[in-house]
């Protein structure tokens, strides 16, 4: 089949998972008024693929073979694919209107990891982990699946390991082996786009003990399978005003907490199970690829911060002020030092195993990191350029209302020739991106998705080898310890 | 009649003023599902003056009389009324959950300053401003009654003067003179709480030069003047429900674009008109009131941040970790450094004629300056030490359907001891004023209430006195230039 | 006898002590090429106190008496004490080129902290430490005697207790006691001005357990007591050129390694012995007075760049560069933020023991931590604005040289009527402070001197109290634990 | 002839050029007492490249011939190209002790640039400059011979055009014309290494107009040219003691006030003369290219930052607490985000003309600004993991004193198994690199050199294109101007 059709996902989702969203069993995703939103957000990627103007990079051919698969499951073996996969992540999140697709990056990038992984593994323990995430890879990429995985457990109290918490469920775990595969029990927090997705992967989120054993498993599930519940998150989306959240209405993931309750996986979609020190070698490469991604598809909004920054900028009367254009460069360095360093860790990508090209740990995490650290601080500059009318201006209601209109007309004009409706939609976009509820999912966002600001310190002082440094220094003066 | 009880309050409000809503007249704001929470925000001050706790504090006598007065109106005369009027407002602001409650706040700041205004113009122009301001001042004092202030202009063009705009009206101005007054058209932006307000006073934004002279205009009109439209931003309220947003479900502003359509203005009420160059400095000691102000009712918010951070950490089960300790060793001193600046402000106050104590305007600057040049990076501090489920929690109506409740309460309880509802409460209240429609209200009043980052900046720079610095830096080398 | 003269004081360094520098026995600093500098700059202290403008200020008697002792002697009882004594530091430091005099600061700081703690111990303890330090109080009191402090041990390994160290010497401690005393070996490291002063008190450095007993030992000797050896650094000097080092050429403090060589110390100058459980609280109380004589010598040299960044703007004719005056107003409230910190500090003393005022611990570690994590920023404003030449800049003597002269004089103007001298002499300030051996030795200075950051940040998380902030937050949500 | 040895470098110096140190005039730079370590340092260039192990990536062949030139003078046709260049800096870098080597890197930076501008200056003007500076460049590449640039003028008042100010020489300038070449006076400011160079390239600093004719002049001089004289600035050197200078006693650059008193220019070696309109487009082509070669020589110094942080953390005993591990993880990220983003500059090159590759320049300025930015706080981490002994230690005189070695050997070691002496070594090194004269050089340089801050701030502003981000914004909200 290789690539689907927008309409074949969206028909491929309507198969009776189990999802509630304030309160209510939500039947068919597809159809639910705030949902369906994030469903048509995520159908983007499906219909880009299928547009004659972006098919050819969106997809990939193998070798001997006419079919066209989607690119996102091509297997990056070099600097090159590393870089396209970049480049197609960038635009699916333009598209999207800075909001990323998703559906098809996380699980490749899972998939990536499982793939490198399972081979260790095996290695190691003599199981067959790789044969059988192989065979489930090409399920997915033959039938264009769209995929979200589930790794952040809820974690309990966060000081103690897995087998040390009060509730033995706080990290999921297997509870029962069959003759049909594993039962496993717990909730994972915080998964993106569950209710869009069509299978679902499992992967532990830490390092874990020998006396962690049963929390080690990874799998794989469809997202109908009996005992799996999506408890979707509300505060991740607006109404469907497009004047006043001129994105947010018309995109937006959707999280949820995912409930395993008593699920068994069958054998062949197990690729993790009880291999304790693996755990951690998984999370890790996981998210080595996600973070990748993460900086990847960060690189548009960054560039909405530039572009909407310069109009707002012209549109107050203030391009000109000293203070303004020191924000607007600084708001640039931004967005194009991390979209540098993205590529950066492209091109100086690691092969690993000979076989799958991983972007340079240490420049992705500093990537990730940069980005984090210095998030809140240009959306700052971003909301100073633009004023206080961000959050006190009127409604579309009051701009429609022939007793008002007048006055909002004459009133909120800015430069010569810049109306106060073009003015206001300006407010508007800025404000349903950086001053709202969407904005302060990205802010979370920004410190908190694909690792927290402490992970990534911490995996940049594991990867990183200061032996270099430590000699260079020894050198200089004649220290021989 | 000095001290009014709420209810009276309450009722003066319903008055046929006209507000508009999401394009709908507002018969009786009281009684308005949305704009009562403001009033009843706002009536937590009358509320307060009456409880026998609080009196006290919040109220005065004036010598030989045994009334008791709001303090709000006592004018300063020297550190400790500076410092009450410091806690007061800071009790006030704690009463109204991190939102202060303005309506005397503000109109008292504007009244020390046409006060202080009045005498200068009065004795370069012959005009009798300060009889006028000091038996309107008396008029507010002995009804007790809540003001709102007009200053921001929608301003059009930012790097053009007044007369330069395309439009004569983008700055309020006179537009005529007759003998019962004088006839004002324009609009002010963002006017915090009118609809809260008995009285309105307006003053100008910037200084001017001697072609804005019909800009340069100060007065006071009852809110149910006709001409005077007040249409009301919806972008600073949530919904009612108090487990999703504790705070906000409660307490809020309300922000309005305020139109002059061709307002008359009876003599008395008039306090400039047309002495241009007044205008400035009514402005700026407006503000220099209005940001010590600021700078005390900020104090609140910031403690927030402190115990959210505590909880939050111990609930997490995070507290002894190194970066945690770090972030919450920073908000602790961002509260206090705010807080011991303003304090400091009061202490250095200075006697303007005589009459009045100002705060020093370089310390109540730069403790505003530094409060809003930290906000959004402490804002990161709290979201990091909350994590991701500030955002992708699940729903009060997920939590209270038995379906569903079950899995909410086993998975998301934090460290021993701790509820999931417990928990969730903590990510709601610090999602509701710090990754929200709130919390971007939050941010944008960091940067912009009270003056912007650059005015602060420009006030330091034309405030301190360098010279001191300069000649003991030509000391040390013998310059003589 | 009361205040000394400047040359009594001089004279009283001749008294045999041990002093070595770059591998030389200095037998007399006052007439050391290097050290009398730093005993000319003591002295100013008491040439000061001496000079008929300052002696009022410098000076105060005690009641029923008529005689006048130095200021720094007078225990804090209140604010107004405390903004005296902030005042006097400032003066002196000001009179010292930015250098405070430190010989009567540092050692009032300890016999504070003395005088609190042991009453303390001997409420405990039963001890008579009390009385002990009050008659050694008094006789430095009433001979006007300039002390050094040794505190900082060499520490060895850092993550050790003392007793766990590979060698028992590296915090000072008992190793005998006699009839006649206590015998104390060990050593202390970067102890500023003992080659200045008369006395030399000695506390532990930091909190200890019950196996560190022998380590819990405070004690006073005069310089030339036998086995004490001052190690002086060479690193904190520059040449006596006063047109390169228009400061550092007049003005310097001394550091040194003080090593206790089997020291018998006479039992009425113990303060400490053994009493391990006292050890923290007496290091940590002689730190917070420490910290604010800190905050309150560092106020003139965060004057000095102001004044130099504005001179240094004027000459290059740069001042009215938006980004220039960005600095400059940085730079002026960095100084003034510093300042009415430490006047806060003071405003909100609290009395201990109802005797002795302490400045706010938090209020003055804020002060500390803020100054020392923005000082390297902010000499980097003053180098961005001074330039280049700072550091390649041409030599006095080839602006003496008639074969060069022309061209310096020529090239090196600046701002029309800036002459190329006059501009070099600013730029040779600020390289002497702020671009150095100097400038290297003030950031250092501003990290480490008077405890590391970790050390203000670990106070301000022990001395606040959270729980007001804490309970306030529960209070908007209703929780009970 | 291709390489040189060092040798025949050395000796090619001893040409009889003008120079003064501290009032002297030096007759041989060579054997000058403090002039020969420049000369040493530089040499290296030289050994290195004759040295077996880097001839190979410090030489090229030209096609169809065997010689071997010095890399540096490889016109760069790609990224790999750059790449290399970047490499070979890194090197010389490295063998420098964090010094660049500089005498082949700069001049041909600005050979490139003449050879781009030259081509452009002829196509409009029907100059034949492209011509010239090709032989030039033979000349400079066959013979193998060392350049020094010098681009900043004197400058005298920053804010006003060449032509506009008091003194007409504040910028070189072409004062007469005659058949053997073109009379130019004037002084270049901080030139560096002009003393150890055997060429002077000589280029506009800045953007001239039509007024400012006569100071659009680049050429081309031997350094024993008739009226060219060198004013060497003392402060960026240190004295011979290897211990307590281990870098800087070995290696350094030096600066010069270099002064044309009205030198001649022969015609062949004049590449602008008049051409107003191309100083600014010179000036910043090679300001493109040496800004690459500053983010390539900044790594080993950065590097050098990571290395002794580790050890010094080591020696201290502090590696494991939190605020160590932070820092090092903030300093590799330091160096690191500098060597990706140099690198990406590289990767993102720009063909020129079709014949030489450009760094992009928007990443290469993006690198710049950021090392720069960032620099002080990075030195004060370091400073921060290091401690106050490292301007508080002993001189190694009193290592070496009998009476005083031992005190030393005791106290001074730091964690079991290091020793005082090693520990000593580290202090030194890390004072002379980042808390001295040379460390204050070494901040100047970080914010002044190759372009300053505010250089490289508007250099992004005006190379990058905003467009494509304005106009995704303008698509999410339908903005039509």
């Amino acid at each position: 089949m290789a690539t689907r059709s927008k309409e074949a996902y969206i028909k491929s989702l309507q198969d009776g998972r189990t999802v509630y969203y304030k309160g209510q069993r939500v039947t068919d995703v597809t159809s639910h008024a705030l949902l369906k939103t994030a469903v048509e957000h995520a159908a983007l990627e499906y219909e880009l693929s299928e547009d004659a103007q972006h098919r050819e990079p969106l997809t990939y051919t193998l070798p001997g073979t006419q079919e066209r698969f989607s690119r996102y499951f091509k297997i990056p073996e070099n600097a090159e694919d590393l870089l396209r996969r970049r480049d197609i992540i960038d635009l699916g999140t333009r598209v999207g209107g800075t909001f990323f697709l998703i559906i098809k990056e996380i699980g490749t990038d899972c998939l990536f990891a499982l793939n490198l992984i399972g081979t260790r593994v095996d290695d190691k323990h003599g199981t067959n982990y790789h044969e059988r995430v192989m065979r489930y890879y090409e399920y997915c990429r033959d039938n264009d699946l769209a995929m979200a995985v589930a790794q952040t457990d809820v974690k309990g109290d966060r000081s103690l390991h897995p087998h040390q918490q009060e509730h033995p469920d706080y990290y999921v775990r297997i509870v029962d082996e069959t003759k049909d595969g594993i039962v496993v029990r717990g909730a994972k927090a915080h998964t993106t786009d569950t209710v869009c997705a069509n299978e679902l992967l499992v992967i532990p989120t830490r390092t874990l003990g020998p006396e962690d054993q049963e929390y080690a498993v990874a799998f794989a599930i469809p997202m109908d399978t009996k005992g799996l519940k999506l408890i979707v998150s509300p505060f991740s989306h607006t109404d469907h005003n497009t004047f006043h959240h001129p994105v947010s209405a018309r995109h937006h993931l959707v999280e949820s907490l995912t409930v395993f309750d008593d699920v068994l996986v069958p054998w062949e979609r197990v690729f993790l199970k009880g291999e304790w020190d693996f755990a951690g070698p998984l999370a890790l490469t996981f998210v080595q690829f996600h973070r990748f991604t993460a900086v990847s598809y960060k690189a548009p909004l960054l560039d909405f911060f530039v572009g909407a920054a310069e109009l707002m900028a012209e549109a107050n009367g203030i391009r000109r002020a000293a203070h303004v254009r020191e924000k607007i460069v600084k708001l640039i360095a931004y967005a194009e030092t991390v979209r540098a360093l993205t590529k950066a860790a492209a091109w100086e990508c690691k092969m690993l195993d000979g076989r799958i090209a991983v972007p340079d740990p240490v420049i992705t995490n500093m990537a990730k990191w940069y980005f984090a650290n210095n998030f809140h601080q240009h959306v700052a500059y971003l909301q100073d350029i633009a004023g206080g009318l961000l959050v006190t201006g009127p409604s579309e209601e009051d701009l429609r209302n022939p007793e008002t209109a007048g006055y909002i007309t004459k009133y909120l004009g800015g430069k010569k020739g810049i109306s106060a409706e073009d003015r206001l939609k300006l407010f508007n976009l800025i404000r349903d991106l950086a001053a709202s509820d969407i904005g302060g999912y990205n802010e979370i966002l920004s410190i908190h998705a694909e690792g927290s600001l402490e992970a990534q310190k911490l995996t940049i002082a594991m990867e990183y080898d200061t032996k270099p440094s430590v000699e260079f220094v020894k050198g200089l003066i004649g220290l021989t310890w």
